[in-house]
């Protein structure tokens, strides 16, 4: 996603001193959809906000300090446009700002070490292999557990120290831990490594939270993906599987198969998703299409459609767009046709 | 209002692909005042906000797609500057955002079809054609009642899909439907409609939440407003009538008389308030005085003082801008004395 | 803090009108640390916000009226990136949003009124004469006590009107009022008045409130402060006394003697704090050294350490940054390691 729109000019004459390479950006990002949703005999229609990509306002910025060392800053915030509201959480309650991303960064030669509210690194193969990302009827997140092991760090963490590998010949990497602080849904450690040249797209990850639960017991997440694009094609596919040692030990492997392809400004998608587990609630099936025609760089019309099929006993929900609720068992089908707009 | 003071400028060379025609506008309002406020034999004295206009911050841009077509955004949110909280609500709970607005647009010769939280069409006229707007001890808005239906729909809708006219002659229009989602308040369908040119304005509004209350009865809100500018006074009216079917049914009409009277950086306003409705709890009148002085387009001095009669079993409130509770048959008057900073 | 590095260039043609000296200013504050805790012998590590300097976000500018006379606003957010979360409160519950700071001002010749939420006169000389400011292990804050007043105002107030001198040969001042609006704990009266010039500054302020703690008991704050510098060297003293009337009274003084040294880019930094009250729940004593590292201008690297030793029944807190309990009596002891930006 092409996020960075706008940069401030510093100017210097104004109640203060600027340095001459202050800049911030501004970014952010409306998606809005008119929704129709049934889970089981139950419909419902609706607006709904994030169904081709997450709502957000941001501001973000670099500063060069000479010698190659650069310090940055990212603050971005998720919204509900559709009711107004502040978007997201970060898992611990009270009252959220910048919620999808509040971090401060010191960058050279030898990577990038970050600080603060952050992605997981074993959050990111979920999206970028998945024709659909992680929003909307279509995405593979839909069929995602994290098994009632009270972990909070599926997409982000609270209380992290990142590292980055620098750029080396396509290979790219991360590593992070995430202080509980009392919190052990927090408390994390993970690692993703991968390569991207060419057509060509690989990565695997690993995270682990030690004591989710509040108990002794190890919740871990390891997942693989990987795209290759020829000519107007994209395929995708990753497999995952997370792991909670409580209780005898629960576990749900995923994978997911797929797909986008381009005709001038228009782009069809595809997927196929499959959960397996140690129990019939973790087992579904999803298969979603979608088409996009880009008005612009920033500016899409959308319309997605997915087709979840439960086992007894299991909920997935594909509608998740809607506040309608699911039983066990009920099928799920959604529909979102919507623009999205970025800034 | 003149909302929009500030454009930022694009730069493409900076951390991403911006396209030519990028463009946020970054806006607000910032009105603060001293009050007085007696509402029975009970007086408070305070800071308000919002007394001549609503404090916020937002957020807008508009970008051209070509071929007469443009894609935009606005988020707008409140803001209680004299305490640093964030203002008003959304209806439903939660933190909220931009709850003033947060919509995603698409413009062309069709008119703008527009999604998310916005305005409803039947709030318009009560504050176009209201000399104190819908802010502050003049406003109408103070004894306005949506009669127990729970409708959350007075001034903004959430789920809201949107169409207006264009650009045709002097006469304007739009009409918008909100999708309940389960909350049965925010369901609505209304429409509205005026022709302005030269020194007339007039427009005509009607709204309904068919299920509000969580039962199948109907509120409905219509109302009919004009103004008439001739030199320096601008004179105007409204009458309204909102009408609840729930328990044998119960209505209120309400119509105002007011004017404005320009004299150099000086403005005069007045206006008479009367409400009446099937009980004597809904029935009030209102007289209200006001002097704003313009120090710049941008900034005005203000005064504005109401005096507010409630009949039996009636707590219309005068002084909103503190927190000093009214008892039924209480009189209520208010006076407002502050500074409004538009940027 | 040199706060002010943006300003945004106004662009009459959009949407609107926009008068020649529109300018808003946007700046901001990201402070994250690695930091380790001993209360007692509970131990605690984590990331922290606000160990150097308070995060922040904000807007602010100013319009030139003309004849002198300037109008402006200031809207400060208060920000947690730990956690994501949104900094601080207002004392009152409830949302908050630009809680740090929320003003409207007229200023001229005479100086400034400014109208909101804002800092008490009763504050600044707690930060203006510690090396540490009031942020982390080693401010003389954290031993501060309001004596369970119920006051709010320890460093901003709600509903406030303030005024200020205007520049004149080095003297400075600054009187208060809040508004309890029902919250006596915001009641509030104060000044302060100062003297800068060359080497030296030195402020003495006083604050009350009248009915804190709901009852007719008198809550007053004094303090006074001075610096001087000598070369690369800054010495700072201050003393303060806060004292409660309810049932039979009881007060606290505190003082502190630090310092800083500069040297190229480093700035070493120590201070010693000392309290004493009515009871041995108010008597404490605090030692902390500091290490700041200025890459540039807007980032730094720091380390700060401070060990605080209670006497019996008391509890302060030298760890504020993590949520680490503490027992009347232990010992605190914190370090924190982190970076400081500001745009």
């Amino acid at each position: 996603m092409k996020k960075s729109l706008l940069t401030l000019a510093a100017l210097t004459a104004f109640a203060g001193v600027a340095s001459a390479q202050s800049s911030v950006t501004l970014f952010g990002l409306v998606d809005q959809s008119v929704m129709w949703a049934k889970n089981g005999n139950n419909t419902m229609k609706g607006v709904a906000s994030n169904q081709l990509a997450s709502n957000r306002l941001g501001f973000r910025g670099v500063e060069d300090l000479g010698g190659g060392l650069k310090a940055g800053f990212w603050l971005e915030a998720g919204m509900d446009n559709d009711v107004g509201g502040v978007g997201g959480s970060n898992g611990l309650g009270g009252s959220v700002m910048f919620n999808r991303r509040s971090t401060v960064s010191l960058m050279g030669g030898f990577g990038e070490i970050r600080l603060g509210r952050d992605y997981t690194p074993s959050f990111w193969n979920y999206t970028v292999f998945d024709p659909f990302g992680t929003n909307g009827p279509g995405s593979m997140l839909n069929v995602i557990s994290t098994l009632g092991s009270g972990a909070i760090t599926l997409v982000r963490a609270n209380n992290t120290v990142g590292y980055f590998l620098p750029e080396m010949g396509g290979v790219y990497g991360q590593l992070q831990i995430a202080a509980g602080e009392g919190n052990t849904g927090n408390k994390y450690q993970g690692g993703r490594v991968g390569y991207a040249a060419g057509p060509v797209n690989v990565a695997v990850a690993y995270g682990r939270n030690p004591d989710s639960g509040g108990l002794a017991a190890n919740y871990t997440d390891w997942n693989v993906g990987g795209s290759y694009a020829f000519g107007p094609a994209v395929i995708m596919a990753q497999y995952s599987k997370r792991k909670f040692d409580l209780a005898g030990g629960v576990d749900q492997k995923t994978w997911e198969l797929g797909g986008t392809y381009a005709i001038g400004a228009s782009t069809l998608k595809a997927a196929y998703v499959r959960s397996n587990g140690t129990t019939s609630a973790l087992e579904a099936r999803q298969i979603a299409v979608g088409y996009q025609y880009d008005l612009s760089k920033r500016t899409a019309l959308y319309a997605t459609y997915a087709d979840l099929k439960n086992e007894t006993g299991a909920k997935f929900n594909a509608a998740g767009g809607l506040p309608l609720a699911i039983a066990a068992g009920d099928k799920s089908r959604a529909l979102a046709v919507g623009v999205r707009h970025t800034f």
